[in-house]
């Protein structure tokens, strides 16, 4: 499986010209940008920095934020972004409730209806849409938690529409397994990175491959005998480690550690 | 639904004599001590002080940890303890995987296991066994996330084991309701507090009811519909505000939030 690197991993030290050229020297061959940084460096100039420095891109961060109000317009921006990137997928970070609600259920059903009136683009755009199910710890940034709820939720939905699974949000689910190979060939997007026992942030305490307790060797075999044939993209928010050091050990380590876990 | 304190919501300002006159003063008719401030009080005196104030226990707090190297021992402890307080259940806290594992189903298998060499004492003591699953982010303190999973663990283990319901672990599950209909009369205890949307610690930054976003109405008739009828039982962890707060105004604002939510 190819390595790839969600930008947000040395976002705090580098912008994104910096990280493509990173990528590259590092011989990490898929890339994963953030829209924020797409508009930072121009959308034509990152298209042809990536593809001018070799790299593919392994997905597109992130579309999603129904609870929003222009949620419609920025997600249409979104397709158009992902498909002139030819991103694989456009990763979903769905929203949680509105400011003051307790819905819930109705804010699980306003995701749904949300892909279900962008999705008619999307497929004209061949862009499949990934809905990443967040950690429920996370549930108020993104109110789809579990594999097996966005799974369901792609049943409901039908073709264009898949799942990212990012092992950081998914690894504790007694179903996870199950779900792996329910999803088949509708994953998406595998992200990697690991859970440390010591964990004290609910966002930003991520930690490198091999030092938390997430056996990655089984859930990358899991997402393999699925028929994924996608990257693995390591994805780390660290504010208290990784995002102080220095991005080229950040990078080398990225790709020792997937080398031994 | 009568209101229980779970002593944990003012542990950090008084010693269980004080808690249980507290509890008295206040009205709140029953009371789920834990079993080191038992310890300290002494077991006798804790049920005669608990009687003598006309208090009913509505949970032991706690058995389990499965990991831990004198599991069977302190687990066959608890079970006299919560015998001798009359308790309704004693709440198990399963623990999590051993230092230094990366075997998540197999500390699952293993707490399954524990708890079905101590359920025959616990059935002879007349102590039903509550498993508690705790929120994916304390995966690391209790290996049982799900309302589901735990309720896969009844079925196998049969009579004498059922569930505690505590909203802050589950709320987020989009299963929530069907198991609760699904565990119907083996809910053994059900836990109320809040979740905060600036939640910043994984542990004890729980929310006062109302203060949050989860919709306690909802979930109380749900379990109410399954057949429970025992306490709701209060239980903050809150080391920012509630655990820094004068005792009294902590109990007079329990009473008050449940009356009103």
């Amino acid at each position: 499986m190819k390595l790839a690197l969600n930008t947000a991993t040395v976002r705090k030290q580098w912008n994104l010209a910096q990280i493509i050229d990173g990528c590259a020297r590092h011989g990490i061959e898929g890339i994963s940008p953030w829209r924020d940084q797409i508009s930072d460096l121009g959308l034509k100039k990152t298209a042809s920095m990536i593809r001018d420095n070799g790299l593919t891109v392994s997905g597109v961060c992130r579309g999603g934020f129904f609870a929003d109000k222009d949620w419609k317009s920025d997600n249409l921006r979104a397709i158009e972004e992902a498909h002139e990137l030819a991103a694989p997928a456009l990763i979903l970070v769905v929203g949680g409730m509105p400011q003051g609600s307790k819905d819930l259920a109705g804010a699980r059903k306003h995701i749904r209806d949300c892909i279900a009136e962008v999705l008619p683009e999307a497929r004209k755009a061949g862009v499949p849409l990934a809905i990443e199910p967040l950690h429920p710890m996370q549930v108020t940034r993104a109110a789809v938690n579990t594999l097996e709820q966005a799974l369901d939720m792609c049943d409901a939905l039908g073709e264009g529409v898949g799942v990212a699974v990012d092992v950081y949000h998914v690894w504790w689910d007694p179903k996870l397994h199950a779900q792996i190979a329910r999803a088949a060939t509708r994953i998406l997007g595998y992200h990697i990175c690991d859970w440390l026992p010591s964990t004290r942030d609910l966002f930003n305490d991520r930690g490198m491959m091999g030092d938390g307790v997430i056996d990655l060797p089984s859930i990358r075999k899991g997402v393999e005998s699925a028929g994924y044939r996608g990257f693995q993209e390591v994805e780390i928010f660290s504010d208290p480690d990784w995002w102080q050091r220095d991005p080229d050990e950040v990078l080398r380590t990225c790709v020792e550690r997937v080398a031994r876990c």
